[in-house]
């Protein structure tokens, strides 16, 4: 049975496009509290679990040892706009630990934020390494195998301790078995790995709810999830949706996005973990599903919502701004 | 029952996105020779009917009074990247109506066109009407409006008879009443209306067949596929696939995209008319599931398969350039 409708976008009273996806809502205990169409297929979590990537951080020391910033932590958890703070960040922190931008082996691609991107051109500037949305990511996993004392070159590359390490992180906190399951290359050049959105919500309720894990791993989260809320720009940037919900809730409601139309939270007043794959990888559809979660599950309070209105439904307009309908959620609620 | 997956992307061995929606390809007699998914729903063709918008600019006898050239009949249908032959054109065809730039009622947006849109950067010119990828159809609609006599501001209405006109020739073509389908408003700020997929393909067999039309109709019909065919660029532009195919193909297979998701074809030699459209909106994912359409219905030669066989199985790369999938045709045949 395909996946049920998420998100429909309206143009007058006639619906244009329509999203299907899938949800699930877990508690710590991997049990799915709520759950929309096939929650035990197989998807890509690409960049929705940076969080979790960057735990290895922390656990092995690097962290303490390099004394970085809860700027820094946040940005190792980040896909982020590429903007002046984002990218001077990154460089300066890859010099501390004696690297430089070189040593990032992700390809480069121009800043997501459209005005960064525009100023580049106009200054005649070719996008680099450092303003890979997953740079930040980079630089932290540099900075474990530096601290271990790992060859930093080939960091990427799926055998390499760097990557086994968030393998286990995942698949501990996720119970799946990383080394079993389908694999391929994102975006950045690490590898990803398939694994049923259940999982995925589920190694997300016990970021929401770290008390109940082995004191290290505990600690780790509560740290990492201490500088996101601290630093919400860090994690993505100018008008992107994980800066804006986490502006406005700290890290009372830790929402992440990953490509292809996938986003996590961890609502830690709930205790519960969310996952969301849209089947044709919309990006705009999943903010739109995601927020609706949120509503439902009263993650978010009422002036918070008042603030994110627009993004929840939001208004489509034409090149004479000219409102022609609107993207909506279209979940149904038992 | 929803519509079929028409093309999935892998990364790996795992479908990470798939897109549905529905075709209808028709004979000149309305009967659909083939279907995947609901034809009879409503859907908005978009852009994808421009050719059909531009048979009053000939029928009026417009053309002939400003004495067009082919470039700028090919302009009149065009979806275009607003790469400089393109806005120059319409920039000096304005003129020679005895009207300018700011006669155009569709709103700025930056060219379709990468280079075109980054070299704007560069030099500090921000878009303008011209630029909107609809203008060439805008000159049109203002070239018969003057022809006539009627007033040029407000042509985009919906009760002007510019919009007026193209209404009764797609309701004749496509057989179906415009003025009782729910419509609304196109990107570019014209009236949109809504019909069924069989109605569209219906009309594009039409315009593959256009000897059993009225001899006034069948003439502006060969007319203007004549000039598209002799000026695929003035259509679209630099990597587009509706030029691609007709420089491959000349006016043999007449192919036109929309936004979200649309594509129309008209196929000479088969004499059939083609409408498809992506539930979700993806304009990717229909030019690979209309290229598989055109290669099973055997409107593309061998040679030009080759030519295309990039687009009908699209690699697809990251940052690094290292292909990590493949987006692909999922059609089911008979």
């Amino acid at each position: 049975m395909p996946n049920p409708v998420l998100v429909e976008t309206f143009r007058g009273e006639v619906v244009e496009n329509r999203h299907r996806g899938a949800i699930a809502v877990c508690d710590p205990r991997g049990a799915p509290v709520r759950a929309w169409g096939d929650v035990e297929a197989l998807v890509y979590p690409r960049s929705a679990v940076k969080t979790l990537q960057a735990l290895p951080l922390i656990e092995s020391g690097a962290a303490d040892h390099y004394a970085l910033s809860s700027a820094e932590l946040a940005l190792a958890c980040s896909s982020h706009n590429a903007e002046p703070e984002h990218t001077q960040t990154v460089h300066d922190w890859l010099i501390r630990i004696g690297l430089d931008e070189e040593a990032l082996e992700c390809g480069a691609h121009p800043p997501l934020d459209d005005r960064t991107a525009a100023a580049m051109i106009e200054n005649h500037q070719l996008p680099g390494r450092v303003h890979n949305n997953c740079s930040g990511k980079h630089a932290g996993m540099l900075t474990t195998a530096r601290h271990l004392g790992e060859q930093t070159r080939g960091y990427i590359e799926r055998d390499h301790p760097v990557q086994q390490r968030w393998f286990d992180v995942l698949g501990d906190l996720a119970e799946v078995d990383m080394r079993r399951l389908p694999w391929s290359y994102d975006g950045c050049g690490i590898p990803v790995i398939a694994m049923p959105l259940r999982a995925m919500a589920t190694a997300f309720a016990r970021v929401a709810v770290p008390d109940d894990l082995v004191a290290q791993r505990g600690s780790a989260i509560e740290r990492i999830t201490t500088a996101i809320g601290e630093h919400p720009f860090m994690v993505a940037g100018s008008h992107r949706l994980c800066t804006e919900v986490m502006k406005l809730t700290g890290r009372r409601v830790l929402v992440k996005t990953g490509a292809d139309g996938v986003y996590t939270a961890a609502l830690r007043e709930q205790g519960l973990g969310v996952a969301l794959k849209m089947d044709d990888g919309s990006k705009v559809a999943s903010e739109v599903a995601l927020l609706e979660v949120l509503n439902k599950q009263v993650a978010l309070h009422a002036d918070e919502l008042a603030v994110l209105a627009d993004r929840r439904r939001m208004p489509v307009t034409n090149t004479r701004n000219v409102v022609t309908g609107h993207r909506q959620p279209a979940l149904l609620w038992d």
